[in-house]
């Protein structure tokens, strides 16, 4: 098995669309941008560990890799088009290739994204996948675009992915590994007994957001996408938009899943608004633009939930229902937390 | 230190450029692509321990991680516009980061290349590239356009990275790094010593050869980077172009420093024509063609050297300047080399 087989094995599955002139195969893809179109390109890498659990199934992984840049194009409003795929394996191991192609081809196939180029290495296991859209000029959905007075919108529900991810914690599933020479088997299946599969779903097979972000593009005044964990993602919008924004913590929408596996009101709360993974859109509009924002949602078949205000100032503050105001325990999700050292 | 600061560093420190609408600091980016061009996207990843050395200094990482994408974009003819960077480092070390932009940025500065999005993970250091570049339709030379009667060219002189690296590992510089905590300090240093610093910079900083790949467009027939080692890149071109390569390894062009580094002349063409890392561009382009090419070269300020035929049939040889066989000990690099298994 060498790097060469690989790549003829992605390439012979690899789906293709018209205005990819050259794909996988070559130094580099040739594609045609479409005239009166923008580009749009958002590009995240998954690390084994870090941004999945190692026992995660390869098809899931693929899936995610995949789900998590789509997610930021439909936070752009971006009609997805082409992808790259950059794979670090730490063998040539054919079948969990053929698994984890599974598994973001399907994703792909479902989006009509074709993927055009990359390439393998060997390393630890990281997957780095770079995903472009095509946008109307002046259409796009930006993070500084909020003013004060607009509603802050969320689709769908939240905290869904962090409850599973607290469960399979619990469970002892993630953090130990059975067979540390084969992480990517699928050992976490006694502890995956213990997540609902509608929880566990949203963990390894986030939806991005396509169809809303799509409709919502021209109508929305800003948006992101949630996955960093709400209260942090929100914090991006309100430093860009240079305005304050105030969350009503008890209007977070919650699955039916989510409220009958963590009871306790306030541990699903911060999981709602701190979790992320969650891959919703999150998005300013103005308080007259309400009706079209539910037709728009509509249309995409997506439920959308106001959870918020902007005001005049700077910041993001969280409240219940009775305005007192609320506090997560922590706040976002961050890859490095260290100690600031001398010389830094 | 927190991967927000991380990213605002690279923010701070990024270069723009007017089609880049909106760069770091989104869900994605926002670029505008020129009528009457084609978008070249080439995506490429560097783990440290298999495409660099443990002992590599960042800015050499940083510069390296760019220059082999660039060079992608050379050997299609495009020109060189937007990037982006993704980033999984151990740990959160700015000190590390900004040596590591130096390098990266300086690369970026010379093709006026715009940083425009990325992100930053952790785990095990490994830098994703993705570069993108702008054609004329129907310029981009691609590998499967030569034909039998072609020449085959190289640019600048093979084997000097691979000379360099041959003396690293000889000094013991490579295998074993000094401090494994601490994997980027130049722990080298007194291997590094015996390698001559001509060589050291083919291996360290090798430069894209953007000018020579756009100055050939339309008129070499096919092109392709020498990265994996010449005749496993040849082999590609033969593959795709389906035709025979006859290559004279007495013509292979080679550095005064290789030559006196390595007085063994079997040694010597073994690394020229399967030690990889070289970045030259190899093309093939019609024996009428001759001085156009010359003369392109020369305005890209590149030497050029034909070192092969294409010929009917398929497959690359190797022959001295007598015509007898020539086989080096190993073809090309592989990233994976194991053995197949049951059921693969």
């Amino acid at each position: 098995m060498t790097e060469f087989q690989l790549i003829d094995r992605i390439r012979a599955r690899a789906p293709t669309r018209d205005d990819v002139l050259l794909g996988i195969g070559d130094d580099a893809a040739l594609l045609r941008v479409p005239a009166g179109r923008d580009l749009v390109v958002a590009t995240d890498t998954l690390n084994a560990g870090v941004h999945f659990p190692d026992a995660t199934a390869p098809a899931d992984i693929g899936w995610k890799a995949l789900a998590v840049n789509l997610s930021d194009l439909a936070a752009m409003g971006a009609q997805p088009a082409w992808c790259t795929l950059s794979l670090s394996l730490p063998e040539a191991d054919m079948a969990w290739l053929d698994a984890f192609l599974d598994g973001f081809l399907e994703l792909a196939a479902l989006h009509r994204v074709a993927l055009v180029g990359g390439d393998t290495t060997r390393g630890p296991l990281s997957v780095c996948v770079t995903a472009h859209g095509l946008v109307q000029p002046g259409l796009a959905m930006r993070r500084d675009g909020a003013r004060a007075g607009d509603e802050v919108w969320v689709t769908g529900t939240l905290g869904d992915a962090a409850g599973a991810l607290a469960l399979l914690q619990r469970a002892g599933a993630v953090v130990a590994p059975v067979c540390e020479a084969a992480p990517m088997l699928p050992v976490a299946r006694s502890g995956a007994q213990t997540v609902p599969p509608a929880l566990r779903a949203r963990l390894d097979r986030p939806q991005p957001r396509v169809a809303a972000g799509l409709a919502l593009a021209g109508l929305a005044r800003a948006a992101i996408d949630v996955s960093d964990g709400l209260l942090a993602d929100l914090g991006h919008v309100a430093c860009a938009s240079r305005v304050a924004i105030e969350v009503d913590v008890a209007a977070l929408p919650c699955s039916d899943a989510l409220a009958e596996a963590f009871p306790d009101e306030d541990q699903r709360r911060t999981m709602q608004a701190t979790g992320g993974d969650d891959y919703e859109l999150c998005f300013a509009a103005a308080p007259g633009a309400r009706d079209a924002v539910r037709a728009a949602l509509a249309d995409a078949r997506m439920a959308g939930t106001v959870i918020a205000r902007c005001t005049e100032g700077g910041g993001v503050r969280a409240h219940l229902a009775d305005g007192s105001a609320w506090s997560p325990p922590r706040s976002g999700h961050e890859h490095f937390v260290v100690e600031s050292r001398a010389g830094d």
